[in-house]
């Protein structure tokens, strides 16, 4: 029998981070390519009791919730965000199956196949394979190490018309940068002057080396009463632990009924238990110590892996990222292809993510991601000499 | 600032029963419109266990998983399907987060905007949303209490070449109804013998009053070696506990491939935590019995209402349903506009779903789908009663 597929379907590529995760499952080999979290920090004891928590709130704890997502957690969400400078009412966030759904859900409620979507280049790779799916028209804005150009912003703009902008802009994944705040002030001015919807995608956060980076959220850096453009999601994956599969969109009112609306026929709503758990947790647990002590200790596995590179004298620059889980390398050599390296470097036990997967139209060959929060010391060591091996 | 949203969203009605639900949440209005299990029966205990046993298992249960679902999840899900007659093996089903996304990465990934989808009518409500988000052409066939109309069905096939057949063949919602296995066995011989993809929507199959009823799945009909059309698809939320927000769908390794795909940029994968519970649920707790119990209950609650309806005169007629969670009712008095009537009812303290919403096209006005499941005798009484002032 013929298989006839949806456009939608056939666009979307099989992702190379996963292909690659597969290789590497059950294989004696040191990936650097995932984008996990390290186990040994989930708080799994306070988790636990979170879950217990709920079974004691009785049978009704298991049944059908709304769509919207447990009220309780959105305000103890609410309640964290007022924390970052974010105003939000419960009517103003959707819970999501962490925050790729959000992406989804979001893409979903605004883009027609062809309608135009900004992106930084390069960006999240899940979040590309998203807008291919919806059939967008893809188009990157030039940027460095302090955010989008703004003018070719502003000129993209009003060339496209896109329906939004898709920013990752605090310890961006695959670059691990951050924006200057006065590129933030910055592009929300542009999407106000132009009526036009940043999606502001901020899983790593909250995951920040030192009190002096500036992680101002753009969303908080709308301070007027008129429209806020931003659409601000996020999620607990990275802070509490991904198997709960919980994030969160904040934004108008009136684009969250839409969102919410998408999300009903998605999947009705996500894992009540999970919800429930999350807001024991954020009520008993104290999550801002917890966060401070996985950011030293990412810390120390990011000087671990910058120390690494240079004593095994990896061939490569790179910008210090300041927070996030990723070190984004660019090779010497800018003839090395990092996708044709990484065949050989599984060979060798060790993976990474080719830097070309996370670019739309030009891409520079010789970048790779290396993730430095998942892998101990012992290790890290042993996968970054691997890499070597590969280089020489 | 103007809001652009997708014709998609546009398309999205909000789900009258979604509304109708708002309404009677914490009013005194009992309500027999949502499709929600009765709360006394969960196995809240067994499933506590469960979760226990999650967290027994270390800190890596709280990681990432696979896309595909959590792999001994998938093998007892193979083995209870086996005791159905439904042969798969891992690689032919995929975890999602309730039959719900079943249902939407489905259609997601055959439904270009324009392509055809054959449904029963009337027929879950929540499908037809899905389908007109898409911008699919959903199509009736005509059906009587055995199932599909076999020539009509053919007849629509030749003429609109659709790209699946979507029905729920067993205690069906809102019918309640069982197709005959002739008509099981005949669909099936014409998905194969016109190459179409039928999708057979099961959540409510293991809820059978009688042990005579005929409960084969179509897809079990399937017993030669060529191409199965039939994708089917269920649900843990009716035999154990919708919080938990895990269905699954079943079929071709080929088209189980693109599902996954669509499902990796929707949410990556559904709770793990949940997955992993329900695992040791399967494996440590009698749900077959379980499953009995839940029968015998509802079975009770099913002959109360329809004892109730007749106590009260109320003036409709019905099916008896021999298993699901709902009795559709036809008022005698063919001019009484049920979505009318809904609204003198909520005033009463009493919601049900009107009949309309599950059709497409022509509807018959003077019906409504009543849960008979969620109440337990002396409500359900009351709100019969309730009923009765609202058409006296």
């Amino acid at each position: 029998m013929k298989l006839h597929f949806s456009e939608s379907i056939q666009q979307l590529k099989t992702l190379a981070t996963r292909e690659i995760l597969k290789l590497t499952q059950g294989n004696d080999i040191i990936s650097f390519a995932g984008g996990l979290p390290a186990e040994d920090f989930f708080p799994d004891k306070s988790i636990q009791s979170a879950f217990v928590k709920v079974f004691e709130q009785g049978k009704n704890s298991l049944q059908y919730g709304i769509t919207e997502g447990h009220s309780l957690l959105r305000e103890e969400i609410c309640k964290r965000m007022l924390l970052k400078g974010i105003q939000a009412n419960l009517d103003q966030i959707q819970i999501t199956t962490g925050s790729q759904q959000a992406i989804d859900l979001i893409t979903k409620v605004f883009i027609n196949r062809g309608d135009t979507i900004l992106i930084e280049n390069p960006t999240y790779l899940a979040a590309l394979q998203v807008f291919q799916g919806y059939g967008a028209n893809v188009i990157e804005v030039s940027s460095d190490d302090d955010g989008m150009n703004l003018n070719d912003l502003t000129e993209k703009i009003k060339r496209y018309q896109p329906k939004f902008i898709y920013v990752t802009p605090t310890f961006a994944n695959p670059t691990g940068r951050v924006w200057s705040k006065e590129r933030k002030q910055g592009i929300l001015q542009i999407c106000k002057q132009f009526e036009t919807i940043l999606i502001e995608d901020d899983p790593y956060g909250e995951i920040q080396f030192n009190k002096t980076t500036d992680c101002s959220s753009i969303y908080s850096l709308h301070t007027t009463n008129d429209f806020n453009p931003v659409l601000y999601t996020s999620t607990f994956s990275k802070i509490v632990a991904p198997a709960l599969r919980t994030g969160w969109v904040i934004g108008n009112e009136n684009i969250i009924q839409q969102i919410t609306k998408a999300k009903q026929t998605a999947d009705i709503h996500s894992s009540m238990i999970d919800q429930q758990a999350l807001y024991f947790l954020l009520k008993d647990f104290d999550l801002d110590q917890h966060i401070l002590t996985i950011c030293s200790e990412y810390k120390k596995r990011k000087d671990q892996m910058t120390h690494l590179l240079k004593e095994y004298e990896i061939p490569a620059k790179w910008v210090e990222p300041q927070g996030g889980m990723f070190l984004w390398l660019t090779m010497e050599d800018s003839t090395i292809n990092s996708a044709e390296l990484l065949k050989k470097a599984v060979q060798k036990g060790v993976a990474f993510v080719p830097g070309t997967v996370f670019y739309t139209g030009q891409a520079e060959i010789n970048t790779m991601r290396l993730n430095f929060t998942y892998s101990a010391f012992e290790q890290m060591e042993k996968g970054i000499k691997r890499l070597q091996h590969v280089l020489s």
